[in-house]
This record gives structure tokens, C-alpha cells and sequence, in this order.
């Protein structure tokens, strides 16, 4: 039953990267650094011909690409934003559907689903890694991106051992440490520390330009950092936030309902009421997190997956294999 | 009816800070750094030994120190939280009612009001240093928290010139530059860039923490600068949003009525709408946003507080006198 797989003969086979913009071009910097033979596919020339002049090995040919993956065995890593990932996925499927295969897409469910339509399931294993900056393009990649982060890798029901194991040593290798999570656990948690923060720092940006010149020459601290992001691309943010419609808009309707309150009883008696507390709690959890490391789960052996699960839903990392 | 005054006469005169809590024990520091005989006052024994044992002249006796202050025509310096300030203006207006009075409370029509209420307006200038820490108290002070910073210096009719000119004198020798505004300006345009982004980050942490460990755990840069500002004492944030209840409820409905379209958008149609492209259009604005220098205006000549109103809300600043 174990399907566990000598480590030493999977652990630098190649990677493919489909999408070489601020992540994949990070991706494929920080495994070129990490020893990896890597190459890349991008559907711009300009972003492909930005690679190739710093050294990479970046096409613009897909087929090509996917055909030269296929005959290395390599990692596919779908580093596409999500409006695209239906036509790689076709591609794959046409051209490389053996090889193994993960994506570092904002979201987890809505690209499992799309793999399931392709039928290529059986070797794919959900990504990803918690960085970014506001900027965007080959331009901006930088092969420490994720050094520190942490990397969630999917541990769903029925993944496989060999392509999960290749998935966690690459962000193992790229310097971060792995949550393991489900899709549908993963999605809800990015709504509530990745989507709204991307909205929150929309309403305040446009709340505080409203004030025109006045407001933004006495904006400071509080207004710079909360409406950080909202310099980001707005297609990268719709891209990024808008497919996880269903988790974001719960809790959007648990943020409204909080600032609504807060309104009423400022309005009503002068007070902000509970938010003050329940945010001054919530950011104090979050200084005070502390990730601890899973140890002692071998992969195939087992229900690796549920104690997997289990683990990275209790704030538990992997930091080796 | 040229008010002005040699200036020599008054730029070093003493400064009495009344409260020595981050931003008023800052304010000594930098103003004993740039060379003004300075002492202060702070309610809480502990807070002024603090003080005292870093070498700085902290009393906790208050009408000792209103009393040096008069004998000494010294710049009083009102720097408590809003629900401290009618305590001090009663000692002010019994004990030192002539001296040239300013704070750094973080509205201004609140304070303004209260100063009319004990009769000492006639020296009276708003003032609101825009800097600060999620960190409260001596320990946490800097004599370099002012530098390159904007003070807000009020321009209300009826100000001045003499005391006018010490608050913006010092606000300068701190380090900042000075951008003169009337007090119901100046509290619409905080209710933006300062109430508002409080609010929001206190919402947020209290989301991102209702998601349990997994999301802490996941929680990256956007959560993180997103929520920063929520790490503020609970207190301290009731005490600067809460007296700006007006202005700030009106921009909290400003803020919900975008969040709802944003919400009610995505769940028709699974788009987030305007607030995506006006929030980008608002970060960009306040990335490009620059200070422009006021010059030729002299203080006490012609319409003088008028001009400086109308450059002030255009995005000029003083950094001479």
C-alpha cells in the first residue's frame, strides 16, 4: 500500500514553469538558484524575451514546451492568473497530461475543478505560495520571493505521493515552509487574509482620495499601509480575488455587518463598540502565531492525508521531508 | 494692523508639553533637541519618572508646572488623549489663561471648542502632528518621530500671529513641514486618512482571526500591513475616532455603501465592480500626490489666514518661516 518513492531520484527533476510573471518568474529564478533544471513557457514576447535576456530559458511556444516536459518528466507548474488557466489546462492535457503537475493560483477549488474537467487529476497537487508585491511582470521577479513564506501544498483526498512529494521539495528548495490544506479550507481562509484585505485597501484608497489634496498630503502610516495593495494592477486583482466569489462574499457580509454596527452605536452613543476589541484581539493572535513543525507523517503511509490536514489546519508546517 | 513680531523675540521661548505620552514625550525630546528650554507635565507618576530618568524636566504636579509656564510665557503644549483635555483647560484657564497655547489631539473642532468654552481662545492654534506608532507611552518616544512628517497647523479665523508663529516654529525646528488648515477640514480629512483606516484594520483582524490558526497561519503582507494599526492599544483608538464621531460616520457610509455594491456585484455577476478601479485610481493618486512649497504669504498682513486656508487645501506646505 505504500506508495512512498526513492527521494533521491525525484528530488531535482526538472520544472516546468507555465507563466513566467511576478510568480512563475520568481518560481523559475528561485529553482534555477535551488539547482533545478528549469524552463519556462509565456504567452507574451516581450515577458519571454525579458527572461531569455537575463539568462532563462523562457518560450513562447506552448506545445513545444509541454512536449519538451513531457519527455523530461518535468513539474508542471501552472503560474498563470486564473482567467488563463482554463486554455493551458487544455494544452496540458493534449500534450503532457502524464506529467506531474501543481499551479500557485490564488485559489485552489475553482482550478481543482478545472483539472477534474480535463481529466487530468492524477498527478496533480494544488499550490500556493504567500508572496507578492504590488508589482507585477518578469520585471519585478525576484528568486528570494519566497523565502520565509509559507507555501500551501494541497493535501485533498486522493493525491498522490510521488507528485505531492516533488511539490513540497520545490518550495521546501525555494526557501518557504509548507501548510498543508484542502481546497475548499484554503479558499475560505485566503478570502478572509488575502481577498479582503485586497477590497478593504480598494474602499479605503478611493474613501481617502475623495478628500482630495487636503487628505492625501496629511494621510500617514495608517492610510500608506492600508491601501499598500491597492496599487496593485486592478485586471491582477480582479484576477486574484474574484473566482473565490462564494468565500469572499461571506465574508464581506461579516465585515459589512461589523462596520455597520460600528456606525450605529458611533452614531448612537459615541461609541465604536465591539470591533475596536475584536480587532486589537485578532491582531494580537496573529503577532502571537506561532507555526509549529509536523513531524513523524510519512507520505503514503497511511491516512497521511487526513493527519496532514489535520495538522496544517492547526497552524502545524512542514519544514523537510 | 501688522501683527507680526521680531522673530528673534519669540523662536527659542520655552515649551511645556502637558503629557508625555508618545507623541507629547517625542515632542519634548525633539524640541530639547532642537535647543528649546522645554518641561512637561504627565498625569501618571511612573510616566514622569520615566521621563525623569532619561534626564528630561517631568512633573506630575500640574498647577506647579502651568504656573513656570506662565511666569515663563511658555508655548503649552496640550498633549492628552480628547477624554483628558477638559481637565487640563480648566487648570490652563485658572493657572496660565494668557500663555500661547496649541495641541497635537488628533481633531481639531472638539478641542477648539473647548477652548472656547474656558474663554483662552485668543491664543489658541490648533495643531496635529500626522505621526505615530502602534506603540503608546514614554517608552515608546522618539525624538525623531516628527522628522518629515506633516504637522497641521490651524488657520481658523480669529488666529493670531504671535502664538501662530511659535506653533509652526516648533512644528519646523521638529522637523516637519506644516500644512495650515481650518478645523472642520482638517477633521473631515482625518476621518479619512486616519479615523477610517483604523476602523478598517480593526474589521479585518477580527475577520482574519475568526478563521482560526490555518488562516493566521496563511496571513502574508496584505494581512499584515493591512491589520497593523489594529496592534493599537484599544483605548487609545476609542479615544482618537471616537470624538470625530460626525465625519467618520459619514465616511463609514460612504465606505459600506461601497463594500455592498462590491459584494452585491460579485454575487450577480462575479465582478467586484467600480471599487477595484477606484481604489487603484486612489492609491495612484496618493503615490503622485506632492507637497508644493507656500511662499510670500506673511503672517498678519492682508488676508494672510485666508491664503494660507486656500494653499493648505490645495497640497501646499510651509517649510520656512
Amino acid at each position: 500500500m505504500c506508495q512512498s518513492v526513492p527521494m533521491t531520484l525525484v528530488q531535482r527533476a526538472p520544472v516546468c514553469v507555465l507563466g513566467t510573471g511576478l510568480i512563475g518568474g520568481s518560481l523559475l529564478r528561485a529553482a534555477v538558484a535551488a539547482g533545478y533544471e528549469a524552463f519556462g513557457y509565456n504567452r507574451s514576447d516581450s515577458g519571454a524575451e525579458a527572461a531569455r535576456r537575463d539568462g532563462f530559458d523562457v518560450s513562447g511556444e506552448l506545445p513545444a514546451v509541454l512536449r519538451r516536459a513531457a519527455d523530461t518528466d518535468a513539474l508542471l507548474v501552472l503560474a498563470v492568473p486564473m482567467p488563463a488557466v482554463e486554455h493551458i489546462l487544455a494544452e496540458i492535457a493534449a500534450v503532457a497530461p502524464r506529467c506531474p503537475l501543481t499551479d500557485v493560483v490564488s485559489i485552489k477549488g475553482p482550478v481543482a475543478d478545472a483539472v477534474r474537467k480535463h481529466s487530468i487529476e492524477a498527478n496533480y497537487v494544488g499550490g500556493h505560495p504567500m508572496a507578492g508585491t504590488a508589482e507585477s511582470g518578469w520585471a519585478a521577479t525576484d528568486p528570494e520571493l519566497f523565502r520565509g513564506a509559507v507555501w500551501a501544498v494541497g493535501v485533498d483526498e486522493g493525491t498522490r505521493v510521488e507528485p505531492w512529494t516533488r511539490v513540497v521539495r520545490l518550495a521546501l528548495d525555494c526557501g518557504s515552509v509548507v501548510v498543508p490544506v484542502v481546497a475548499d479550507e484554503h479558499d475560505q481562509a485566503v478570502a478572509r487574509i488575502s481577498h479582503l484585505p485586497h477590497v478593504l485597501a480598494e474602499a479605503l484608497a478611493a474613501a481617502g482620495a475623495a478628500g482630495g489634496a487636503l487628505s492625501l498630503g496629511l494621510a500617514a502610516g495608517s492610510f500608506r499601509d492600508g491601501t499598500r495593495v491597492a496599487g496593485t494592477a486592478p485586471d491582477l486583482v480582479r484576477a486574484i480575488c474574484e473566482p473565490n466569489a462564494a468565500a469572499l462574499g461571506q465574508v464581506l457580509d461579516e465585515t459589512i455587518a461589523a462596520l455597520v454596527t460600528a456606525r450605529d452605536t458611533l452614531r448612537a452613543d459615541g461609541s465604536l463598540g465591539d470591533v475596536v476589541e475584536a480587532g486589537y484581539r485578532g491582531r494580537t493572535a496573529y503577532n502571537e502565531h506561532t507555526r509549529w513543525e509536523i513531524t513523524g507523517i510519512v507520505p503514503g503511509v497511511g491516512d497521511w492525508l487526513g493527519e496532514l490536514h489535520r495538522a496544517g489546519r492547526r497552524g502545524g508546517v512542514l519544514r523537510a521531508l
